[in-house]
């Protein structure tokens, strides 16, 4: 069995991939502590309770590997932009905590528990204004441009995702605009610079683009199959959230299209918080209609598609490096399958 | 009388100063709702909503005023400037409505109250990015490095604020530093990058960064002194909010310590909560022992610092246009003055 990490994140530290970056995200970690020097000193204690509170470093990783030239120390430029995309994800964490109402993130009260939701709100501005002001130490504008934009569609894509909630009236096409907008974007971005601030080519650069599109809307599909599908003790977090606040994510889609007219009414109430979830229902009927493996699918597709996007590119180092990040993923996918 | 401006603003939109202005606010607005076009078709409306909320631009207007080279049209450099600054002070009223549980700004539901809190949160965020995105599309980074560290003090100040609501252990110092932050630090960004990207010389440009943040700190005092001295119907909001919400401003900090200690014990329950805050019993007090006059000679004070950073440029076009917002403050402030 491939090992876990907590938290729904696709690796942990010490295997394969993540292994050969511990270097990198030792110089990671540096940059950021170096950073809270930077913050005002009354919030400084604030910023370092947010930054600490870090996952897996995926997006750094992608980053990382995307600009990957040997397992080396990184450039000073690769490990800036690493920082920048962590810091955007870690302000995300830290609004999408209080939107929610989280108490715990990663075995800590939540920035918003701790300090309370006003600080949470202003914290979360604080740091997606110094992951920008980090953007205006490259020579040009392009690094700024990029991550405003994408930081811009992250919003959208979520607060789409939040008027939908408890509303039937969200379709495949739908789900898949808001997980493309709210998690692959930032993927995505982190391929794109990567790339580029190492200086591959320009159509490496556009191919890594598009891998980490792909990768990231595959990563969102295995983060909603483990919303259903994982152990609650091993991701350390309460399995059915998406049913209980109204999310329409790909499971309960696929189950939707799959239930008779009766049942499909009942969820439908479900979601729109007019009936108390059934949790166990909703699991067994997605383990009798196949919907694990319907869902799995959809995550080989774009999984596939990310895989493609690489194939003229097999000669250069981070090609191989970006492949092993989506066997993970696709490892990970697999050890969720309920026993059959 | 001095004409007097909805919700504690210093001007209308048709006297003296702001008159002068009326065609750059027309090509402000333009732009402001050409930008929609680039948010997501998803949030625009929600973007539109929080973009029209606007007041009397007065961010903008010191952009306007520190490049002013005549009442010609603008610049399209100006007008991206101002655009800028407008969008980050919109998106923290957007931010401060939700912590602050406001209901109504500007005579319209909240963006909080309208689309909710979390669409709020994320719109707010929407609002920062697109912001400086726009400062991307000046040649260098020094537009967007200036904004990303003004954002995150305002952020910082504002976090100050928060986290010591209710709090007696605040004193002048504490109060000058978050007024310095929270208010101050975007009046002196818009004014320096106003003179900058007019091409102003660069001793102007450090000049008129002064006059912004001396005439931002005024601002902030007289506003905290509309709070308890301005008449309800005519600045369309609820007094004394301040004493109601444990915010210990400069008007109740002087108040202090003019009061005895039994009485300084009671301000301080209120304060915190633990008893009901008796408003007209603290303004009578006021009156009584002259808390107005010290707290508008503080005003003066900052007003003849603002002055005394523009007397070197007495020639330039942009200096007798600034000393006008700085004659505009000093009357609406002489407006408040309680009869004695």
């Amino acid at each position: 069995m491939v090992p876990v990490a907590p938290a729904g994140e696709p690796a942990n530290a010490s295997s394969g991939v993540f292994g050969r970056l511990a270097g990198h995200q030792v110089a990671l970690d540096a940059f950021l502590r170096e950073q809270l020097a930077e913050f005002e000193p009354e919030i400084r204690d604030l910023a370092a309770y947010a930054l600490e509170a870090s996952g897996k470093r995926l997006r750094p990783a992608l980053v990382f590997l995307s600009g990957w030239k040997g397992s080396g120390a990184p450039s000073a430029e690769l490990v800036r932009v690493a920082a920048v995309v962590e810091m955007v994800h870690l302000a995300t964490l830290v609004h999408d905590d209080i939107m929610d109402g989280a108490e715990v993130r990663r075995n800590r009260p939540t920035v918003a528990r701790r300090y309370g939701s006003a600080a949470a709100v202003l914290l979360g501005d604080a740091l997606f204004a110094h992951a920008l002001h980090l953007t205006t130490q490259f020579p040009t504008t392009a690094v700024c441009a990029a991550v405003s934009v994408a930081m811009r569609r992250v919003c959208a894509g979520e607060i789409v995702q939040t008027l939908r909630r408890g509303s039937l009236r969200v379709d495949r096409a739908d789900y898949t605009r808001i997980v493309d907008l709210k998690t692959a974007e930032l993927f995505r971005v982190s391929c794109q610079l990567g790339a580029e601030v190492a200086g591959h080519p320009a159509g490496f650069v556009a191919a890594a683009s598009r891998f980490g599109r792909h990768l990231g809307i595959g990563y969102q599909i295995y983060d909603d199959l483990v919303d259903f599908f994982g152990e609650e003790a091993r991701i350390g977090k309460t399995l059915g959230t998406d049913l209980t606040s109204g999310k329409l994510t790909l499971p309960l889609l696929v189950l939707r299209e799959r239930l008779e007219p009766v049942e499909q009414e009942r969820l439908a109430e479900e979601l729109a918080g007019r009936r108390v979830p059934d949790l166990a229902g909703r699991l067994e009927q997605m383990r009798r209609l196949g919907v694990f493996a319907r869902v799995a699918g959809e995550v080989a597709v774009e999984l596939a598609d990310a895989r493609a996007a690489l194939a003229p590119w097999q000669g250069l180092a981070p090609t191989p490096r970006l492949g092993e990040l989506a066997d993970l993923l696709e490892a990970q996918v697999r050890s969720l399958a309920p026993a059959t």
